[in-house]
């Protein structure tokens, strides 16, 4: 940590702050510039520290030279992190695809769903049963009986499955149906959600905050790795900004830059990153090249009666199964393999 | 609602959006333009009608023209709500302040800050027990024991209180100790944590999300109000945006744009709003020219040791008590009325 | 300026470092850390070092700690810069406000709007004649004869004018007509025309670009300080954000931030900060609660038919008049002034 | 076009609205629904009309049904727009790269750069010889020497060149150097300079502003094209937004959103989108998968001294080489070609 003083501060004050950092148990170097001085910090120190240098008068600013997430860090675990659920890795070579409606909605729509998400080379299916809605009268998922729903369909068709938890009291029961539960991005700073995330071992895909930085982001994965849960996948789902015409804007840098600062295993979720079936193609191979280890894709057999809007988002199953033919063909080009045991009839 | 087709539908797939539409009830009004067809709907119709709609194909943009909110708003209730709590109005002629530390760190201080905010004229005292911290290592709050601590400190200076709650299961440990519950930026959209608060009658001070537009803003108020809980009160405290000198960017224009949109009182946060000290005087007059019904503001005996890092944007007793004297003669000029009752004694 | 290496920086590299930047001419000064090393760099350093350090390997980061701007600076002119144009102050006590509509359409607009301006108590006439328009089919202004209609509307009726510039070829005809010349938001960063405004002596005010820093908007001032023209304004006119109920933004704490990292003027634009009429007269208080050394706002007298778009957040005279007796009040208040010499009949 | 009128306008008010749209020529077709009356707009209405009434008392919303720009839409030019220059078509089947270094720095290096951006196989050596600084006392460039260079250099090495142009006047002497003309970030909405660029049949890279949306690049767009020269083509060159750790956001969804919505060639520029070296390679791959029509990628032959600091985002000449021979792969399952020309010699 470094801090730096402002032109007017005095010898004296800069005395003050120096014994206050002593007083925290760590040295403090002194470097006097033309205008400032500059007193680097060496030694472990209190984040508290921190916090009370950058509000101390004669203090201009407080540059922290180490990140403030450790197990999240690539530092702290320089090689890949690999998820294994059953038969499958996440964060290995092979690229994972999680496919399926936004919301379970009944037995026949999740079964079918599922059976083409398995034919089309997919390792997951992915289902809403609650479902975070930004009004309350809108359409809030099935709730367990959704769960119920799902797992078995994932059983019968050999798929794992994940799903959205949106509050802590409901971890468990989700974490009994599905293999894997999603931090939406709304709550991806919900914290007693992330504790509670922690105390279990069922992995964790965690979206990224709508207007959540790098660095926020792998602080809210260090609540559940600190916990004791090392299962974690980031999710880049698209941030918010002035442009309005997509969804959300995705910020594929994100996936090697996330990729350079961690271990854990980036999804991209190309559906709610753009919010148009039209982009979904595109922007789902261009996330593959971009190194992510994995997609999160929505494909409804109905998405004209879905029964949440976010139908217009979802990719037909003829779509979907060409996207993971295209796929196939790309990820070797970027090092990757991909799942070639298909069996999808086109219409 | 309106239905706008694209320029290339054609009559079929026109016919056929408008059969979707009368399936749920409601009248097609057709309107044939040089280009495109616009297709308004009358009568009331279910929200997932919207939704279905926008992702139907031959259908460029779905235009609501209703709110998604209908409590919140001010079509729905045009007088100002007045919350009443004790002795005190928020939503009416006085402007109300709430003050104190960011965090309830011991008795003495608690006791002595209360005495401090009391005596400059504010009504309610502010403290976190339970601290939203972005990083798992920082001070997360003393939790119950500060609750116990504010309560305590707020009846002996016969203050208000208000407290963050984080999480729905706290929710009624927090109601037994504080006048106010406080919903922070980044539980906005915690719906289990909203439809919770909407069980109780307890006033629930709601925090802007960091990216939240003003109808979401208002959706998330709604999800409380629908629950049974009309008490609710806005609270504008910056969006996140490109410019890192401030910790947010202070949307004032909210305080009017909200106050028009919604019956509800709004408050605004210039502490955090700003993230610095020598901001917040100036945008706490601001934002009473601006309209806003009252004030949440951090003031501190000691931020230099405080244990969080928001001393940094703590006011020092003097500096918090001489703008309250300054509130006090702005207020007539906006229409309202302040705190005349004041016994502090500078330094 | 300081650069902190990475933690895999070898001592071969960190020696190189350091030779690299001596070549430069100015000393290091190295303060080895537990996993990086600091080093900071003392004399004045070419601002090309930074950029190249920036990009070396084994460079973390390098923080400035001084600032890129001189001549813009609160440390290089520590008194407020005040700005005489014939009998009007701009940056010193007074309040000064500049009304008028968003674009010159005929002598009798112009003329009728000036006597109302004047009337209401403010100083200066604005009125564009060059308008920057998003689509090239908008109406682009009326040109030359505009500025002769707004130059003889001022002289008229005892007003100082204000027009837009937007290109350096017309800024010789443009300062000719008008005693201030306007930078518009989308030319903040356009070099040749800050350049060429840095060789005359009009006073130049200078919106903040859409999305600019207020280091990049006191940056783009510095070109014009550095050219030689001491005579600039600084205005806030609102940034972009998510948030699409209002036009733009208006950042009011820019307005004290400013004051502080800066001697010069600061203005407000609540017009275009907001694009909505009825956030006009709030937001014109909050200015003034915020320190603003002037307002510049939109009037127009029949708002309906006006030629640009700019109409809907137009105030009408009465509404700009009664603003005017509010500000009055509301000035003292903030250790300001203003102009007491109304003579606005209310309809 | 469509008016919505608010829940409180009256009959009257309605009737003065609707014969304000019938003074202009146009036909009103009301629609009255529970609340609020819909009026839609028959007939090619003048773009005033559409600013008048979001202005009048009444009126809620308009909503446009088409687009503000004509020739830029795909709409009107169905097919894609192919850019001929000499021997190299942009915007066909193949992909087309622009290397080069950020800024002419002298003869030996811009011939050298030239010499290794043709063997890597790219068609157009990139160059700033007029450089947009944010401050003044950074590196300008070196002017019209630097033109010169880099023109004798394409000459030799069989490469088109494209060069920043900032001002309208430096149009002609930039034009008879360059065979395309871009135009930056900072100027998309430089009008004088757009219109000029219309007067000739130089080609264009039009770059995105740092916060524009697509519609005000379309209509940027627009201005050149509306002015005779259709040669234009688009630029994805990374937003502004709230995530620092990258230079900008690159917005990747812009490319298939740009071209969906036009029929003009877009260019992705994964330096500037990103500023940092080691994600230029993963975001070059994701455009080309993305659907780009070509890129504009910063190469060096000695980053660690260039004149700019853009170095930090500069490829070295081997990484250059071999992201070439990876985007060759690449190509053909996006449906393009890619040069296989190429003589590199790897060091």
């Amino acid at each position: 940590m470094i801090v730096i003083t402002s032109n007017k501060a005095s010898e004296e004050r800069i005395a003050e702050i120096v014994s206050h950092i002593e007083k925290h148990g760590v040295q403090a170097h002194i470097s006097k510039g033309e205008d400032k001085t500059v007193i680097g910090i060496i030694g472990k120190a209190d984040p508290k520290l921190a916090e009370q240098l950058r509000q101390m008068s004669g203090v201009e600013q407080v540059v922290k030279i180490s990140k403030s997430y450790k197990l999240a860090s690539r530092d702290f675990h320089p090689a890949d992190s690999v998820i294994r659920i059953k038969d499958v890795e996440i964060g290995g070579q092979e690229i994972v695809i999680m496919g399926g409606p936004c919301a379970v909605e009944s037995n026949d729509q999740i079964d079918e769903i599922a059976r083409l998400v398995k034919a089309s080379g997919a390792q997951v299916l992915r289902g809403g049963a609650f479902k975070p809605r930004t009004g309350p009268y809108s359409f809030q998922g099935i709730g367990i009986e959704g769960l119920e729903m799902m797992a078995e369909a994932g059983k019968k068709h050999g798929l794992l499955t994940i799903t959205e938890v949106m509050t802590p009291e409901y971890v468990d029961v989700c974490a009994q149906y599905a293999d894997i539960l999603q931090v939406g991005t709304r709550n991806m700073q919900n914290f007693d959600l992330l504790r509670k995330l922690g105390t279990i071992q069922t992995p964790v895909l965690l979206k990224r905050g709508f207007s959540a930085t790098y660095d926020e982001f792998l602080n809210a994965a260090e609540y559940i790795l600190a916990g004791g849960n090392p299962n974690v996948m980031l999710c880049e789902r698209g941030i918010r900004t002035f442009e309005t015409y997509t969804r959300n804007t995705l910020d594929l840098a994100a996936i090697p830059a996330l990729q350079t600062l961690s271990h854990l295993p980036v999804i991209s979720d190309p559906s709610h990153g753009t919010g148009r079936r039209e982009l979904v193609e595109p922007m789902s191979k261009a996330s593959v090249a971009a190194g992510a280890n994995g997609l999160i894709v929505e494909m409804h057999t109905d998405p004209d009666n879905s029964m949440t809007g976010d139908g217009v988002q979802s990719l037909f199953p003829d779509q979907f199964a060409k996207l993971m033919l295209d796929l196939e063909k790309l990820a070797p080009l970027v090092g990757r393999t991909f799942n070639t045991n298909k069996n999808y009839v086109f219409a």
